[in-house]
């Protein structure tokens, strides 16, 4: 079933046999890097599985293998971009980059925008999620006008997620999907806390597959940063798990460039007489032992982090 | 082929379809990863895609999951060991791991053996290379007494690595392989320069496919560090990318805990005005983008490293 509706999603970006598809997501638990790999071989593309980071070796890659499609996440694409500029590359005769499919990440119309004009190429906007396949879920045809849902594999509702109640089309609510072929896994009205709406009209590229907008945001408080899914509450989990750390602390997010970024500010407990770098490094490996992603970590005086009469506020944006 | 001869040496391995394996080898560019998933799926044992790095994560999978394979480089394995103890995991109780694949480096007999000892597990070498197919050449079986190769997708010879003569099983020498099954890509007689003995005796298992010895060494200056292949040339390729660098360098390979390590001493170029630690930041970059492997990069001064009249001698072992 991925193969099927991976090979189907990449083949709507305009993916054929004769393409070269850079497979820049994170191979490893994520299931981004795994499933193009799986749709990309369905078509008989050639896969170039770099994986994520390493971003000089992407771009020779790129260019020696004349890439022509792209999968990574959308900060990636722009941030290789800027390194691509950076190390001197002529981005209109050094590479054959065509396509674009981004995804895992939350991204504005203008990063859109902004990455199809530095590559001079198209974009793809693609949905999915972990608890229902990966990617494979959704994506946009040559129109870009909302995202085509693979519904013969994944049943959609949208619902108001205060009450439940199931709305109509050009309703905004959550996205909530039940898998119909999906094998010893299956899930069923998985909600997905991600707010979209579906669109009644039919495309004009012909597909008949039902379409939803672009995401408008999250029902809670999950944040996406590199591609990896964050909650605070995993993060308070870290923190709380290191000796010396005191209950106050606070998560900043910020942008470095065009990628989002984390870091986290703590006050050590009263009673804490050891080293703060060191404090600090124990914060951040447990924080990266669970997320899989390292953030920088600040320890700072007692007293200096806001306290809250009511609901702390921790997560603050820069 | 490949999902063949890897199903074929994991099961040699004892690895079977109740199983749980952890593929801790880097997937990305390197075959190792996607060999061993292949295989796992094949015989339909559960692949947990970890990827290599972040060891604390490794571990906590590696109990949550009851683990019961693991798959990576020797050293990675002693060192897991090594954070297990440190983490305060009870190594028999707390992990359910019986069998470790290792590969994709050199590993001494006493380097197998406190791996055992460790983990309380049997290990198993195999043997493999990029050029030929990855992982899936040979592999040792329950015997442990050399490594039984693939025969009849990989036909072996033996060779005197300085007159190119093929030598008689018993005698010490280069493996060359030919592949007889690969397709779109086949290799003819390829000289691997790795240092082995063909075995004549039937195994006491009762496989009739032939075997090899462990390696024992290499015809020519490649090393593996973290399971990367680095030759000498490649760093010097980087260093002298870099604006500012002189001909002066040296590679220093040195153990730290049972990990193999390296690092670059370079001295400047005596015009060189600028920064040292961006100039050291400019290298290290390089090399991360040729080798994909952080190395330590040390700006030294002029006239630091010793000259030489003949042959330098580029690499040194701590």
């Amino acid at each position: 079933v991925w193969s099927e509706v991976m090979a189907r999603i990449m083949y709507t970006a305009g993916i054929r046999k004769k393409d070269r598809f850079q497979n820049a997501f994170g191979y490893g638990l994520f299931t981004g890097a795994h499933g193009f790999e799986k749709g990309a071989q369905k078509i008989g593309a050639l896969v170039i599985p770099t994986s994520s980071g390493n971003t000089l070796r992407q771009l020779q890659l790129m260019k020696d293998f004349e890439t022509t499609a792209l999968g990574c996440t959308p900060s990636y694409a722009a941030y290789m971009a800027e390194v691509a500029e950076k190390e001197g590359y002529d981005i209109e005769k050094d590479f054959k980059l065509k396509v674009a499919m981004c995804g895992a990440e939350a991204w504005s119309d203008e990063m859109k925008r902004k990455i199809e004009e530095k590559w001079g190429i198209s974009t793809f906007d693609n949905y999915g999620l972990t608890e229902i396949i990966g990617p494979g879920v959704s994506v946009e045809c040559e129109e870009h006008d909302g995202l085509h849902i693979n519904v013969d594999h994944f049943y959609v509702e949208v619902i108001d997620p205060k009450t439940g109640e199931v709305l109509e089309p050009g309703e905004k609510g959550e996205l909530v999907f039940t898998t119909l072929t999906k094998e010893a896994f299956p899930s069923i009205r998985f909600r997905t806390k991600d707010l979209s709406i579906l669109i009644e009209d039919e495309c004009s590229c012909g597909r008949t597959l039902p379409r939803h907008v672009r995401l408008l945001g999250r029902a809670d408080d999950m944040m996406k940063v590199r591609g990896v899914i964050v909650f605070p509450k995993q993060i308070e989990e870290a923190i709380m798990k290191v000796e010396g750390t005191s209950e106050n602390y606070q998560i900043i997010k910020y942008k470095s460039g065009v990628m989002t970024q984390l870091k986290v500010k703590v006050e050590p407990d009263p009673g804490f007489k050891g080293d703060k770098n060191d404090l600090a490094k124990r914060i951040q490996d447990q924080i990266y032992g669970i997320l899989n992603l390292k953030v920088g970590v600040e320890i700072v005086n007692i007293g200096d982090i806001p306290r809250s009469t009511g609901k702390a506020k921790r997560v603050i944006e820069e």
